[in-house]
């Protein structure tokens, strides 16, 4: 039986000004799975990432991974199970996006190893599925980015509808402070109502976003790297932010903002010599609060998920 | 002395889901200066303009165009009269950027007067002061792209971040009903709180409207034009505007909202043929409502104002 293994990337969702509509990828870290199809029609999840993720369920109707591909047979009306197990796994609670990337690299595998009856594209959604059953809400700010690389913009969800923003070259630093901020609170902690002077400096900047994105201006893009709603409120779960913000804009960052919904922070920046330096200034902000940090180097990574075959 | 002709175009300030950040500028209408510069140092203002525009304030300080050239010159620190002759006028109070062309035109051939000193692109504050006399505010969604053409997009007011969007080639219809909705009415009508899950929408579709721009697809601009916070309300004050916009949706428009703060009303399609049958179904709503219309067809302007000099 073909065994694949299968690693989709962390994401960052958000990305300042595009709260709930934007994410992009990253090259590293990501979630590896390994694959094969079964004939018994059962979904059969093993972890082998217990150190990250030790208590990760494994029923399939609970699992993000075992979601997604199950919402994808139903789809396309096949009748056959699958292995998957998860050999490594971002950790979860970081806000890279740990449970879009299990759900995506798992709907990924899955389509070729039914020889790619559907476009990536089209996959989102089933990915989606993985991500309701993770943290309650069915969105694609993480699985697009997971699946399809670069940025990615989610204009709508009725009807669901993608855009692809092809990425400059930039490099991201990230830094996971380790303390819990859980999406639930950090959704809770928002305001239901805003005030529409803010929502325009939003809008303006969500626009400028794209703008330079798609012009390579790196200027415009870190001006436009300015969210004046979602993190002012968000940053007070994060202990130390506003330091590791103005230390990130010191050495250099294009811009700075809170990774998804935290803890993690991210800065963009021209290179990954810069992204270094970045997250070093960054690191020690939190190690003078006592705060334990992981930290990722990585350029914006263009091309999604990589997969390879190991058993035919 | 050298006497030159210039016309600066109308423009669609807000584009649906761009609120106070987006315009875009038309081929036709437009407003036209005749200029030449003075030993004096005087600013004089002609109305030539009085069938549409009879109670035009003439006083430098008073006019949209006065204004402009005065911050224009005290900015530069030149001693130099001109005078300003308004040979054609947009109708005011049609939401189609009357005073920003005025404004936008004087500072255009001043500068040309001059010897260009400056860029197009830095003559765009000047303008703004024109628009505060005129209207209170010195926004620059309308002297943007009447001074720039194309898209032009508001990113910052402070500090000024203007960024120039390329248009691709498409057809506008403008429809201007004889009403009378004042600026003023039209933005004290609007709640100052919105909510979020609105405004995630909105920076959806503005999102979603520069990349369907910038990537040059039509069917993504026009699912992009949607605006779910402002058009609810200001299309209130503007009789049959749901009619006349299901109209231009059925006559083929990629989409369809107010012209600024209206009462005029635009709508976008992809070429000129389509633009013309869909301007007439806007205009059998209004007429079978017994409300006049002014109606113009034209593409989206790419290159700013024109400018020819008549005496040298």
């Amino acid at each position: 039986m073909k065994t694949i293994r299968v690693k989709a990337p962390a994401t960052v969702a958000n990305v300042a000004a595009g709260f709930d509509i934007l994410g992009f990828a990253l090259e590293q870290p990501g979630d590896v799975l390994e694959m094969s199809l079964r004939t018994d029609h059962k979904i059969v999840i093993k972890n082998e990432a217990m150190d990250v993720f030790p208590n990760m369920p494994l029923e399939p109707e609970k699992n993000t991974a075992g979601v997604a591909v199950m919402s994808f047979l139903e789809n396309i009306g096949e009748q056959i199970g699958v292995t998957i197990i998860i050999k490594e796994k971002i950790r979860p609670g970081s806000g890279m996006g740990s449970s879009a990337a299990s759900a995506a690299a798992a709907v990924f595998g899955l389509n070729y190893l039914l020889g790619n009856p559907l476009s990536t594209i089209d996959l989102v959604r089933f990915a989606m599925e993985g991500e309701r059953v993770a943290c309650g809400t069915a969105h694609a700010d993480n699985v697009g980015p997971s699946l399809l690389g670069n940025v990615v913009l989610v204009r709508s969800y009725t009807p669901l509808d993608i855009i692809e923003i092809p990425a400059p070259k930039l490099s991201v630093s990230v830094i996971h402070p380790q303390i819990e901020v859980r999406t639930e609170d950090a959704r809770n902690i928002l305001r239901k109502e805003i005030q529409l002077k803010d929502a325009i400096v939003q809008w303006g900047n969500t626009a400028g976003l794209i703008a330079g994105l798609m012009k390579n201006d790196v200027n415009l893009i870190g001006r436009s790297l300015n969210d004046v709603i979602i993190e002012p409120i968000r940053s007070l779960l994060i202990p130390g932010f506003q330091d590791a913000k103005k230390a990130a804009l010191d050495s250099g960052a294009l811009g700075c903002s809170i990774s998804g919904s935290g803890p993690s922070m991210f800065a963009l920046s021209t290179d990954n010599v810069k992204a270094q330096k970045i997250v070093n200034s960054m690191e020690r902000v939190f190690t003078d609060l006592g705060i334990d940090v992981l930290t990722y180097v990585s350029q914006i990574n263009t091309h999604g998920p990589t997969l390879e075959e190991i058993q035919s």
